[in-house]
């Protein structure tokens, strides 16, 4: 990486909220609900997904884990190598629910993800 | 620190947009209007608080490093060593402004707050 000069590449957490999350292919997937963030440390360790796009429901929650997502410019959104059959299947909650994100989540979510 | 057991210890941001911020005295110095993340790393690096507390006034935002914040459950809010006669002079913008968040504003935040 470049150095693009001192101003730091910062984003509020109410403009990550709602924004668009798009495929590699250039499709709409979702949108950003909320993040999820160590509380101790203050990382943030998963943007939670609603879909609106792809798959046309809106009834679940998804945790993407956050450097699976990259910030487009051009698009005004967020960039994810998620296809279709991988939303499919991918971990998920109802939007009511939290999950126990514990080391076991953590674990099958990086597995899921392949990384 | 001893460990709690298998559960992270996570916050939504959503959570966290709104919550009470209380002096070390116990007292209300405001709530937490947003978050500043680093786009990249997706570190947070400012909670960025509105005053309706000891000051009184609703009309600028102060950029509170995350690592002065702590978690209280017994009040439901975060907790942070600031005074009012700090936080009189401390770093502050307009609701509709946005700092330029560089590696000065970083030193003088730091200064400022003594770490």
């Amino acid at each position: 990486m470049t150095t693009t000069g001192p101003i730091h590449d910062v984003i509020s957490s109410k403009r990550v909220e709602g924004t668009n999350v798009y495929n590699t292919a250039g499709d709409k997937v979702g949108s950003i609900d909320h993040l999820i963030i160590d509380k101790i440390s203050g990382q943030v360790r998963y943007a939670v997904m609603e879909f609106g796009g792809l798959l046309g429901v809106g009834t679940d929650r998804y945790p993407i884990p956050w450097n699976m997502l990259q910030y487009d410019t051009t698009k005004d959104g967020y960039v994810a190598p998620l296809d279709k059959a991988q939303l499919e299947r991918a971990p998920r909650h109802g939007i009511d629910e939290v999950p126990n994100y514990d080391d076991a989540y953590d674990s099958s979510a990086k597995t899921y993800y392949g990384f």
